[in-house]
């Protein structure tokens, strides 16, 4: 694992944010950091030092995990306990996320170190880590490959187990346990399983209702996999396809391949995102396209870069995002189909190849 | 739904607070005020009036969900759309809660309203609502019953299936499965199964381990139902007892229904932590019991009160909590047992009533 890697990058960029120290609380940024999965922890890194700060629940799996890194086992809340020690170690101005740091623990960790130091000793200097997260390192994109890997094989179980009748819930209970067998550690989000009028729902959780004889069903899903998330969609229809119902469909398929044929460094996220868009804009079907394109995907089931309208940054090699355009008639139908894509030198790599072509059940 | 009885109840603590408006963006708090179940939202209140902020992706299920609250689709990120309406509807101070609110929110809730109201206009109040939430209503007590019965259903199943051999993910995968074929929408948390030596891990992560022919194995799980959490932990021994852990096992449970009984309306938090430490202590084991007792439990898993050392909020009729003392000995074992309690005038119920005898398989 190259933490030291990564920490050295936090560092540089710490630096070039003038801060000669970094109080890092959100938990993804301290796994990242530190290899430290627990559900309570705080990371300081103060030049070359690193230090955890969790509680006595994790000593025996703090020490095993963050094996690199100095751990403390904090009698107070490791918030104060790792400001005292920010204090004592000498540190003048230290950095914090502030879209990870809320205002009452900022206000608590102005409260942990004396007077003195208080004024100016706490600076939000964005959220460095986050942001280097967005391009993910070898042995990050071996994981996300495992995770997403998964997931199309259990899109392939989906396939011979879905049949009308079957409620939504019973459908992701099936998915859920075929992740869990095949070693996923836990869902990445609730499983979206949507079928006919709910599959116009973009965010249908599965529910209690019977898969539809005839009409759409939507699955989205993704695992857990040594802490990487997959995240992907594909719709299937069951029974014959009604008036308009192929159309859409394969409208959101030739959006969803534009965008993803539009995936290269230095292309824009909202370049990509209008992709997408330009395609439904031309069937008339834009005006169902109420999210964005995609987002980023490691850690954390939504990351940077965000793929949306008229947004600027450009993708790097590095990056994972998910490509995911659809399209929701209320009260009708709606149909989404979403990849992993890599982005490469050459271009962008799909990472859950499943069959995206029409499939009727 | 006593949606406007809630709503009732937090507009006379806001108004108790000094402020004439509270802008709500913790997202259980705004399923607690309004029913909306959806991942990007903001609720104003203000008055009589409630205004509800989400996206595109949402249009159909805020309407359907949130009933009684006026729904606005927002163009724009819900934040600065709630803060542009709060100004526009003339709010002079607007609370929100610094606990669940960050510096970067805050920062851009400012840029959102004009300079001649900036200063002043939004204001700390605390957590007004989730403080609201640590006691349930009749309606909030049905649910977290429901749940709790069904993770109950989910132990009997286990005590079935639980087997030497089976890995530790197998067994989360059956009873995640089985929970999902009794109609839970999720899990409440990452399920727990630690056996052999893990189980002196109090946060094990079900591993690719394998359940031993002769020891300890802790499950640790909960369900969401409706919305509310349930979590319960036994501990369960594979084969002949060795040499203290019979003993172990005994003083945590003697600590646990301590503490069970030590629930009562007006009793402190602390006392209650104190009931199973105090019995640890006697028997020689308080410096392997490293966390603290329990945690209210509702839309989240970890709410107020917290049951820990020294606490001295009082305990309120309509609390829901888990009593949850353990002891962990690195390298050998732990012994964890776990109940939620609803406090009644009369003292406390039991929610989980598993069986907690002493389990050889």
């Amino acid at each position: 694992m190259s933490f030291s890697i990564r920490k050295r990058k936090v560092a540089a960029a710490a630096k070039a944010a003038g801060v000669d120290g970094l109080l890092v609380t959100h938990l993804p940024d301290v796994r990242y950091l530190s290899g430290f999965t627990g559900s309570n922890a705080a990371l300081v890194l103060a030049g070359e030092r690193a230090v955890l700060f969790t509680d006595g629940r994790y000593t025996a799996q703090a020490k095993a995990e963050a094996a690199g890194t100095r751990v403390v086992i904090a009698k107070k809340p490791v918030l104060p306990a790792a400001c005292e020690w920010i204090e004592a170690a000498g540190v003048k101005r230290c950095g914090f996320d502030a879209a990870n740091t809320t205002v009452a623990a900022l206000e608590s960790m102005r409260k942990a170190v004396s007077g003195k130091v208080r004024r100016g000793l706490f600076a939000p200097v964005g959220s460095l880590i986050t942001r280097l997260r967005e391009v993910k390192d070898a042995d990050e994109i071996v994981r996300l490959r495992a995770a997403a890997n998964l997931g199309c094989g259990l899109f392939d179980r989906m396939l011979e187990l879905l049949r009308p009748g079957l409620t939504e819930i019973e459908a992701a209970a099936e998915l859920e346990h075929a992740a869990r067998l095949s070693g996923a550690e836990a869902m990445s989000f609730e499983t979206i399983v949507a079928s006919g009028e709910r599959s116009a729902l973009p965010h249908g959780r599965a529910s209690k209702a019977k898969l539809p004889k005839q009409g759409f069903v939507t699955m989205d899903f993704g695992v857990v996999l040594d802490g990487y998330m997959s995240d992907m969609t594909r719709t299937v229809h069951f029974g014959k396809a009604l008036e308009g119902e192929r159309d859409v469909y394969d409208a959101v398929l030739e959006a969803q391949e534009a965008a993803v044929a539009a995936v290269a460094p230095g292309v824009t996220t909202g370049d990509v995102d209008e992709a997408a868009r330009s395609v439904l804009r031309r069937a008339g079907l834009d005006k169902y396209f109420t999210h964005s394109t995609g987002h980023g995907v490691g850690l954390e089931i939504h990351e940077g870069p965000k793929l949306a309208a008229k947004q600027t940054q450009a993708l790097e090699p590095g990056m994972v995002i998910t490509i995911e355009p659809g399209v929701y008639m209320p009260g009708r139908f709606g149909v989404r189909i979403e990849d992993m894509v890599l982005v490469t030198e050459a271009g962008g790599e799909i990472l859950t190849p499943s069959v995206k072509a029409w499939i009727e059940l």
